[in-house]
């Protein structure tokens, strides 16, 4: 929006009242009996209904508004972003719209599909820009049915940019922002969340100040649930403008738009393109340190929490929009100082939840992808229903292949010269596959001395959880055992436990220990002596890459190795190991080993061929400890394994 | 069978084979991934598929014959027998087929109410007998649709008794069991499992031995499962029998029909009927001892024994069917001595499973059923699905209306004179009320000197895990907490535990402490109070004969009271406490003060105005501990009412 100017016209009387509505099928769901034990209430709610109930709650909330970048790197980059900035806690994210862009394209950096993303991928509630000047109904139509499609559930409905240098009506077209929110009503009932822009100056085209409120209460009336204003620099300007919307009864939310200032040239390149005016007493201080950024972002952060106290004292304010510009320290740290910026370890499940409606029942998921969610969510993506209650309730749909390694939001963030670094610009033998393994365990630097900070199966540091099994870890990598996924078992901690608590407080949490491996055929056949002798305790599913499997499940019962106790709930039992799904999970791990790390050396290079040996000869292993309340046997199972084998 | 006589004819070549078949929708669906976790093969299989899976394990095992009654009394203690001699673990029971008696319709005395009773409210594996003669295609197929309808899924096929003396083949009728059987197969498909007679010395109506072996293959060609023999009184005429059968290509089980012989009179009616021989070395005991039906009976037991040990040791033999003539003393003796008779203290869920088919999945129930699950049976009978995994995944469909509450598998075992004996002959006041809740508990005589050993809400004496509370219930009942139902909190026990364990072996169950009673509107006052400090930690229903209900529990969200973690399964989850239900529920609870306690005093009476004022006046409670690792917190909650009323 910052980077946008927008227009609407002529306005009435009273708002639409948020929330009464009950004609989607979606919404009169929710009126009814819930199929799920609802854990995270936020799951299952609209937009403005999570505004609603923050508000009454008194509880302050923000939002982050982002804008699709030019490059795919660039992309990549955004979705880190997401992710790290998601962790504070946003109600939602806005992305805006670029008519020059291809925005409703599927390329990388169209708006459409950052949204999707950020929606699917990443979790976050968020809000698409359109706009719907010098375009047909049939195109907004069918941006607005894609973005339906894709799970966005919420529309920034604007006008846009005119064309040419003077900008006209057109007969039947959409002029005015109002008119794409009356054609979202109109084809999409209420579907869609739709916001529209707010002009606490008043817009610039606007005729006069009070022309442009009349525009607003119009959009307001023609469907709109809230509205975010442009950015403004002083809190007075936004205080009396949403007295003055108040004044002519708009009540729905007013949101408004912070920028914190973060140097001379983002500045004045806004000012240029928002026709908005800076201040003198801002451009007073910014002026005489226009070259030196640091300071002047210092400044852009005093102000930007200054003026922030000051709203949200006002008690008008209950959520804050911020214009990022795509960058994270200032906001960030404007949101630290705030005290909204809340970093809560507590996660509603084990695993990163989508914010795709379709998956809001969603509640179990194999364990083989924990730490790739987004590949999970990749390869699940078409399944019409979600398991929920338990895995096996699902008829096992098929997961969808994943031959692309390069679909952008599963790429890793790391570039090829870094993996090198970390992973070995040249290999000598299994042993120094090992070592790149026990290095990424103890996260002591290599031989050369870098720290793998990332593996093929794990993009990112070890999860603390498995922190908890370190010591092991590093004794098994050594010798061979490559472990790319493990769990400790938990005997019923509190949900609020920091490192494996998860779900509402005043629960209790239950783990079955759980290890899985790449591991050489060798060491498959000691394992598979020393495993009779704990039949009874542990489960097991070895398979190589042709698909040779061995396993000791009953039938092809899956076994929940992650389950909660909720007061006042049924059983949850978020993660599984399935011996269905491990099968399309093994395509992945060992393609991994491939497309993620041989890959890295030329063809016929010996490292390359080390990587191929592994890849065409070790086994896949998973191991569950059925005994949770004993002392974790699985170790002990491996070190029978190497004395088997001395 | 043994009150009928039989006749099948012609034969051919070999046997069908079993359980390759798959045309019905039932069996291919046993094929597929199971949506439940298999915690009880036996519920999934049929009786042909379990017999099979004995054999194989070379687990012997036994069946029973039962006749059905002629009065509605005799039919209420016939079903306490199936429940007792279920008790042993029969693999199925049979019952005869009464042509005289209206067998096929909805009498509490017909062979079709009987075998009803015995599949879906003592969940037993039930054949029942159909014979053919003297009937319409028509007739036989109605009775045949209604039995499906039922959930019957065995049906022994006979010819029975030709009405005139001298009987004679009907053109385009049954004539033999093997029409029966080759209707059974054209109109049913594979839905059956169709059983035969077999005559170890011949039909007597078969004009050799040998003609009515191959009548008897003919009735297996046509698609019969299995055979079951009319009885006879020496091993080796069996052991000949099945070698005769063997020979001639006769592959399918023949089990051994056994007749422990329990009195004079019943053993020459049945020879009467039978016209069987009885040889003269039987003949030889019995006569001098003719009026000493005890004596009779011992030899009976002991004949039974050595035939039965004899058969077992041949290795022929894998099951033994008893015609129990509706007794159980002779019978069971037998089998214990055989060493046949298994009680298994442990449950597949911790309540009594129907067998009808369309309740395989079933896995989950409301807790407040605990001790009338006939009743819960009978009012959710209508349902088209049974909750599996979850309760909430039902959409909690309506219960049945319990208004009749003579039905006459949900009857007091207990007389009126018992009753009041039990309850009292005349109440003097809420007091006398509350002594009878406690005899209940303790096991004390009441002041009158006789036991209390059920109640309204439980038709059986206290359950040993309810023994586990006895001291607390005992305090709280004579102070006016009238409970009904509990549990004690269990933080992961073995599933083998005796008392209460359930499920698989290798398993750990766990348990919310639950506790249920009526009780005044002074004390559910106090207890409010109390509750208040209780919020987060217990949960609680309130609610009175009108339908006012306080409660906690968040939204309309069951919460799970019981359940159980197993190696390589999912959770199991198989007792809530449903907010929804517990209004089903409160409906059947409050009547059964009225209509088993209120009415066994003359109208208008003073014990009866007693009752009455309870019912009008007492709220039904519940409340669930949410802590289970810690100690029980509810008679800590009791215990502060109390004490705020003092």
């Amino acid at each position: 929006m910052v980077n946008e100017t927008q227009h609407s016209c002529s306005a009435s009387s009273s708002s639409r009242s948020d929330g009464g509505s009950s004609s989607g099928s979606e919404s009169s769901k929710d009126n009814s009996r819930c199929s799920t034990p609802v854990l995270d209430a936020d799951r299952h709610e609209r937009l403005r209904e999570k505004m609603r109930r923050r508000q009454e709650a008194g509880d302050k909330w923000f939002s982050l508004e982002f804008f699709p970048p030019r490059t795919a790197n660039a992309a990549v980059n955004l979705i880190s972003r997401f992710d790290r900035m998601g962790a504070g806690g946003p109600l939602f994210i806005d992305v805006t719209w670029h008519p020059a862009g291809d925005p409703g394209s599927d390329k990388e950096t169209s708006s459409m599909i950052i949204a999707n993303t950020a929606v699917n991928y990443c979790g976050l509630e968020t809000i698409l820009h359109m706009t719907c000047c010098n375009q047909s109904k049939d195109e907004i139509t069918g941006h607005l049915q894609k973005a339906k499609r894709l799970g966005l559930k919420n529309i920034m409905a604007l006008r846009g940019d005119p064309a040419g240098e003077e900008w006209e009506e057109e007969v039947d077209g959409f002029n005015y922002a109002v008119d794409l929110v009356k054609h979202i009503r109109n084809e999409f009932d209420d579907y869609f969340d739709v916001c529209v822009a707010g002009y606490p100056k008043g817009h610039p085209e606007a005729e006069s100040y009070e022309a442009d409120l009349r525009h607003l209460k119009e959009k307001v009336i023609a469907g709109a649930d809230f509205i975010i204003t442009q950015l403004f620099f002083r809190p007075e300007t936004f205080l009396k403008f949403m007295k003055d919307c108040q004044a002519i009864g708009i009540n729905c939310p007013i949101i408004p738009g912070i920028f914190p200032i973060q140097g001379y040239h983002s500045l004045r390149q806004l000012v240029k393109l928002s026709k908005l005016e800076v201040p003198q007493e801002i451009k007073d201080v910014i002026e005489p340190m226009k070259d030196n950024d640091a300071a002047i972002r210092n400044y852009g952060v005093e102000l930007a929490v200054s003026m922030c106290r000051e709203l949200l004292d006002s008690g008008m304010v209950h959520g804050l929009h911020f214009y990022t510009l795509n960058r994270e320290v200032a906001t960030t740290e404007v949101l630290k100082r705030l005290g909204i910026w809340k970093e809560d370890p507590r996660r509603p499940l084990p695993w990163a939840v989508s914010a795709h409606p379709k998956r809001r029942v969603e509640d179990v998921r194999p364990i083989f992808w924990a730490s790739r969610p987004k590949s999970y969510i990749y390869r699940t993506q078409e399944w019409d229903d979600f398991p929920n209650g338990r895995w096996g309730n699902s008829s096992s749909p098929a997961f969808g292949e994943l031959k692309d390694y390069y679909l952008f939001y599963l790429k890793s963030k790391s570039p090829r010269e870094e993996l090198l670094k970390m992973w070995g610009e040249e290999l000598t033998g299994e042993e120094s596959v090992f070592e790149v393994f026990t290095c990424y365990i103890t996260g002591e630097p290599n031989r050369n001395g870098y720290k793998v900070t990332c593996m093929p199966w794990n993009d990112d540091p070890l999860a603390t959880e498995t922190n908890l099994l370190k010591d092991q870890l590093e004794k098994v990598n050594r010798r061979g055992i490559l472990t790319i996924n493990s769990q400790p078992n938990i005997n019923g901690k509190p949900s609020t436990d920091p490192i494996v608590g998860w779900g509402p407080s005043g629960g209790y949490v239950f783990q079955k220990a759980y290890l899985e491996f790449f591991t050489s055929s060798e060491i498959v056949t000691a394992l598979l002596k020393v495993l009779k002798k704990y039949e009874l305790r542990v489960n097991y599913h070895i398979v190589n890459v042709k698909g040779q499997n061995i396993t000791n499940a009953p039938d092809l019962q899956p076994n929940a190795v992650t389950w909660g106790i909720f007061p006042g709930r049924e059983i949850i039992q978020p993660t599984v190991v399935d011996p269905v799904s491990f099968l399309s999970w093994k395509d992945e791990a060992f393609a991994l080993w491939i497309e993620q790390w041989a890959k890295l050396y030329e063809e016929e290079s010996p490292s390359r061929m080390i990587i191929q040996y592994i890849h065409d000869n070790y086994y896949l292993v998973n191991l569950v400890d059925n005994d949770f309340p004993l002392e974790n046997c699985l170790w002990q199972v491996v070190e029978d394994t190497f004395e088997l084998l001395n």
